[in-house]
């Protein structure tokens, strides 16, 4: 990490009155890369054979993160990882990021710092690189990432539509956590979360999938991937239909753990809808045969094309519902 | 151009009330890709020795454009240009697009039909493609694009730092038409422009740079260029401080054309103030030696570095500012 000072006239100065070129500087500095700068960005020269994947999301605040909740540095932090994963579904390697941000005049410039700290935290997880960017003011805090990533090797891309019968289902990470940590923020605040369930919080503010699983999965022979963005059941239900298969989950290996037991418990909550339809914790799911995948467990299999997409145990889910980014604030 | 019909019962409906899916249907049936719909899209293989370049750009709607002069199809235009622009700028060919929309919950589905004929319009006068995208609901219309493009054979890219004493400064288009058509438009009010102006109307809407010239001037000898987005001594101080040399402009090769001066006689304004500091035009500006350029002119020479990084005829320039994004609206 770079120990590069900011001008100290700069400190909790909101960036209306900092400007465009201190407020890329906030940035730059805390993410400095050798390529960014110029009209555009040229990438180093890629393997031979390999293939560039791209992907871009936005986080809006007030809709996808709570000002009063995530620490600047945990919306740098969670944009990079929600980018990230959709290269790493594709079972390629996230390599270089641009961020386009909308800022309200007030925003104070360290605030900005501490989004390029979150950033560059979960760049050089990746080993990515900050490559471009465009900053504006805007009413609304909102940060629009694109993600590039390279897909080596003479394998396929693990596509939606690319998912067999025979197949097992695999899952690299936590199911239900992100969505019983937002549940617990909304109950109690968050200052006063007992202390136990801080391990669901963090992963609502800031998941911190582990970096380079997708390449592991498509090597070791997974056809189809996505991660669990919008919720469980929603996300393989793509999956489902795009491949015109089912997929049956099995209820033993996705039953809620006991952390998500004992929240459910304090809130009077199912803690099977937090599994079954709570997304953001960008854990991948992966469709591949029999072989062990390392840091994957199996958690259902695949099954020819039924009434329903997905199913738990042969029957039709509990909760079936996932993020929608177009319902209600 | 496609033409499929979005479903009738869609017709004036907010995106809202018709939902995020059919909020992306009526972008990707006017502008479809093959690999658009997975986490990532995976782009074509580039030809040997080909580099990858990528740049992102937002419009917010009330600072970039206005809703009441704009058109959808405006908006989505002026979006691609300004993004392939950058990609020209480095010598490169644009390639995919990525677009992130953020939408108030009252726009009808139509406008979002708008901005995507708008997008595909310049698509395909660049030969490019729509590979992914993101749209969420926000209180402000902002479209972030990302454009990706190659950079193809032995030459290095036309870099902002590669300027060198001794060479011409070309450009490729228009100086000061769209800050003159937005002069008008703010005077009249968009209906009420006289006739013979609207070419500066249309260039401030929806400029239509020609595609290819940065491919060409890079591959005429052309070593550092970039396109008047902010305005021209703006733009052209970045390339001459970055290379350390003086860019003097020749005046008679900039003077205001018949059209900018009889805006500036209406209006009574000062024409140069268009031509030195409007920006928006996207026109190419190149550093390159004595061979002519295809659809490029000389407009000024690369002297070595001195008081001033920009002049006109020796002399510091009359006017000097441009855009600023993070001025008052």
């Amino acid at each position: 990490m770079t120990t590069t000072v900011f001008p100290d006239r700069y400190r909790g100065m909101p960036v209306s009155q900092a400007g465009e070129r201190a407020t890329i500087e906030a940035i730059t500095r805390v993410a400095p890369s050798a390529i960014n700068g110029d009209d555009a960005a040229v990438l180093d020269p890629p393997n031979p054979n390999s293939l560039t994947v791209v992907t871009t999301d936005a986080l809006v605040a007030g809709r996808h993160f709570r000002l009063d909740w995530s620490s600047a540095e945990d919306i740098g932090a969670k944009a990079v990882v929600q980018n990230a994963a959709d290269i790493e579904a594709m079972g390629a390697r996230p390599h270089a990021l641009l961020l386009a941000m909308t800022l309200p005049g007030h925003t104070p410039l360290d605030f900005v710092t501490g989004v390029a700290r979150g950033i560059r935290r979960r760049l050089d997880f990746y080993h990515m690189e900050l490559v471009g960017g465009d900053v504006t003011m805007g009413d609304t805090l909102m940060l629009a990432m694109t993600a590039t990533g390279r897909l080596t090797g003479p394998l396929p891309a693990t596509r939606l539509d690319a998912a067999e019968a025979g197949q097992q289902i695999l899952a690299s990470g936590k199911l239900g956590w992100s969505a019983a940590g937002m549940a617990l923020l909304e109950h109690f605040g968050p200052g006063d979360v007992p202390e136990e369930f801080l391990p669901l919080i963090g992963q609502h503010l800031s998941p911190e999938p582990a970096p380079g699983r997708g390449m592991v999965a498509r090597a070791a022979g997974a056809t189809a991937m996505t991660d669990n963005s919008d919720g469980l059941v929603h996300d393989l239900t793509v999956i489902a239909q795009r491949s015109r298969v089912r997929l049956d989950l099995d209820p033993h290996a996705i039953a809620p753990d006991d952390l998500l037991l004992r929240a459910a418990r304090l809130l009077d909550r199912d803690p099977w809808e937090w599994v079954l339809t709570g997304g953001e914790d960008h854990t991948l799911l992966a469709l591949s045969g029999s072989v062990p995948v390392t840091g994957f467990r199996v958690i259902g299999t695949c099954r020819r094309q039924g009434r329903y997409p997905v199913t738990v145990g042969g029957r039709v889910p509990r909760h079936t519902g996932g993020w929608e980014s177009f319902g209600a604030v």
